[in-house]
């Protein structure tokens, strides 16, 4: 039994024109129309795969092959088809499309499992719209968060509005949802977003853990005032403290060379951003992440009290606020022996690896056991057009998939 | 021969409705419909004092006092009524009303003076909405730059555009410019926006010149990437660069304490945005301003040599372009001394200061000369809605432009 490597890079092309920018570069937001057509040619691939599909109230697709007894807890594959604003063409995409791949290979081989297999590409992973994701992975484990519906994109539409406007009826929330001990588990592909397997020269890596991130949004205030009278001595410039706090960033989560630590500021706003007024007021995103959640707590804390000492300096007053607060998430030893044999056996020396970025397997992994696959990403390029995978190693990936999914339809 | 304190007190408080955001802020862009219903009060209350008034092709409202020998040279008085985003109900305003109350003072007095007055409310002083500023006095002069006209404000609109939709005729440019000689001086009454005369109590400044300033954009590149997975030390995060630059700005500026530089950044905007994604490119304005022309031009220096050597310590690219680059200007000697000895005479201790901030004096100062008189800022605030300053002290301005006037046209 094998999977079709023609048919698979076919897909991935196919799917590379829907919100396609420049050369190689997808721009696909979350519930929006090129979501929406990305939905579409998905969930016919899905019906030839001997699946019937649907869009839950969240705005997930999910397609569902329904086992010979449909009162097994389900084994769920999946992860997303949005992209980010400037991104690439396999983030999320190749997690379904290579489960697609997997589910028509069983149906074309007349394999009818005895539990039911899902495919699902939740709504939302990336999160930059309204700022905050894995919203349809989270939404069918009820885990969506008092106030969500009323964030706002940079347009000022709500995510109620745009769920709307997608065709959901937010009203059905709950009977969405999915119940305890429905999901016998949860197997997610995804490329590395990284550089480590790359720099290793090996295709495929079994995750061993996805690191908890931080987020938290950071409001400085001081004094706006005319950049060409008010003395420097007087001023309290909310973007001069900014600074400080970007850099303080970068050097907290670099003390320890080489320690796999991550600290980014990815957002910043001005106001009222003119160029001859002192900056008033700056908001600025947090991302900080540590496999190590006793480092990052350590970390977190030498942060705030720098953001405290810089306020104190340059006479502002500020907010912080949290986002998103994950632990580190552990894959299941069970699933991960399942993949380290498959690929022994196909003889690729798989390396184990942590997962810098979250998934939608994060929230999953408080509802059920989960593994996951990493497809080597050229140069660790993600979240950009030049995000590179190859068809081969995306084959070679969905053949391991195949094989751990058979497995795990043995048990 | 006295002016009409309560009548300057109406004319603000009126205009103060026009664009107005809370309690007492104002957002009157350039060449917008906010601006034109301002011209059109203006034009009215010059009518009364016996003016002709008409918007010219730069969107300038002029308003004329014919007077008995229409060949000599002008005398000139204004300032601006488009107002910063963000911005207070004096800032330009004063140069306009104040001039206004003046020409009306004489007018009721049935002063007819040999020479005509102008008072003109020059278009876009501010320079937020193009990125540009001082058009309309820049206009009258012949002195705007190639490719003006295509600049866009943030909705994409260009100048061009945006002068066609307020109703001026760009063809006219030519026809609208003052010939060499044709303006025999120029009065500028303007608010301090900064806090030395509050500071020293004394409500009226005499104006020794301009500082002038320079303006710059600087685009950094990177690489965008995630932010979970790209380790720090292979990053090449164009926010981190331009934190560092923020902060060398600003110890540039401050490094002679109590010196009057003064060094901002206004705008900064980040590529993609996204607050999971590392920065690719930055871009951010610069402005420096100094009464030293030669400190001014070292501490660029230092500034370029501080963003070669940031741009390679980060693995960025850059570009610097310089969008405004002006000297030091001073006033008049002839003019400040009548200055002086009106508010001698008036029993005003009115000190000699540099002006941080420039004004429609500044292009004004290359055809003629000119003068200005500052009004007392409360706690140096300007540029925000905050700025205040007393109805006593822009009628003690007043006086001293109208006793200003009186001796200039006795020459």
């Amino acid at each position: 039994m094998e999977i079709n490597k023609t048919r698979l890079q076919q897909h991935f092309e196919a799917m590379s024109l829907i919100g396609k920018i420049g050369e190689t570069g997808t721009n696909r937001p979350a519930h929006s129309t090129e979501e929406k057509k990305a939905f579409e040619l998905t969930a016919q691939w899905m019906q030839d795969a001997g699946m019937k599909t649907h869009i839950d109230s969240f705005g997930n697709l999910i397609g569902r092959l329904e086992g010979k007894n449909n009162s097994l807890p389900v084994l769920m594959m999946g992860s997303h088809l949005d992209s980010q604003p400037y991104g690439g063409r396999f983030d999320g995409v190749a997690g379904v499309l290579c489960a697609v791949e997997v589910v028509k290979t069983l149906y074309d081989n007349n394999i009818m499992p005895e539990r039911s297999i899902e495919i699902i590409s939740f709504a939302d992973e990336e999160g930059w719209r309204f700022n905050k994701g894995l919203f349809g992975s989270r939404g069918i484990l009820g885990k969506l968060e008092e106030g969500e519906l009323q964030r706002k994109d940079k347009d000022g539409i709500t995510r109620e509005q745009a769920l709307k406007n997608f065709g959901c009826d937010i009203t059905k929330f709950k009977q969405d949802e999915y119940k305890q001990n429905s999901i016998y588990c949860f197997l997610e592909l995804h490329i590395e977003q990284g550089p480590v397997l790359d720099i290793a020269h090996k295709p495929i890596g079994v995750v061993s853990g996805i690191s908890g991130p931080l987020w938290a949004t950071l409001k400085l205030k001081g004094m706006a005032g005319h950049a060409g009278s008010v003395p420097m001595a007087l001023r309290k410039d909310a973007l001069v403290g900014a600074a400080e706090i970007i850099i303080a960033l970068n050097e907290i989560a670099t003390q320890i060379p080489g320690a796999p630590t991550v600290g980014t500021v990815g957002t910043l706003n001005i106001f009222p951003a003119s160029r001859n007024i002192i900056p008033e007021e700056v908001t600025l995103t947090i991302d900080l992440r540590d496999i190590d959640l006793e480092r990052r707590h350590k970390y977190e804390k030498q942060f705030k009290e720098k953001i405290e000492a810089t306020a104190k300096k340059h006479g502002l007053t500020y907010s912080l606020t949290e986002d998103t607060n994950s632990e580190p998430r552990y894959c299941a030893n069970w699933i991960k022996e399942i993949i380290h044999t498959q690929c022994k056996q196909l003889n690729i020396d798989a390396p184990e690896l942590m997962s810098g970025p979250f998934h939608d397997s994060l929230p999953l992994s408080y509802a059920t056991d989960y593994g996951m696959i990493f497809i080597r990403s050229k140069d660790g390029i993600s979240h950009n057009p030049l995000e590179y995978s190859s068809y081969e190693d995306l084959a070679l990936g969905t053949t391991v998939l195949l094989r751990t999914v058979t497995e795990i339809l043995k048990r």
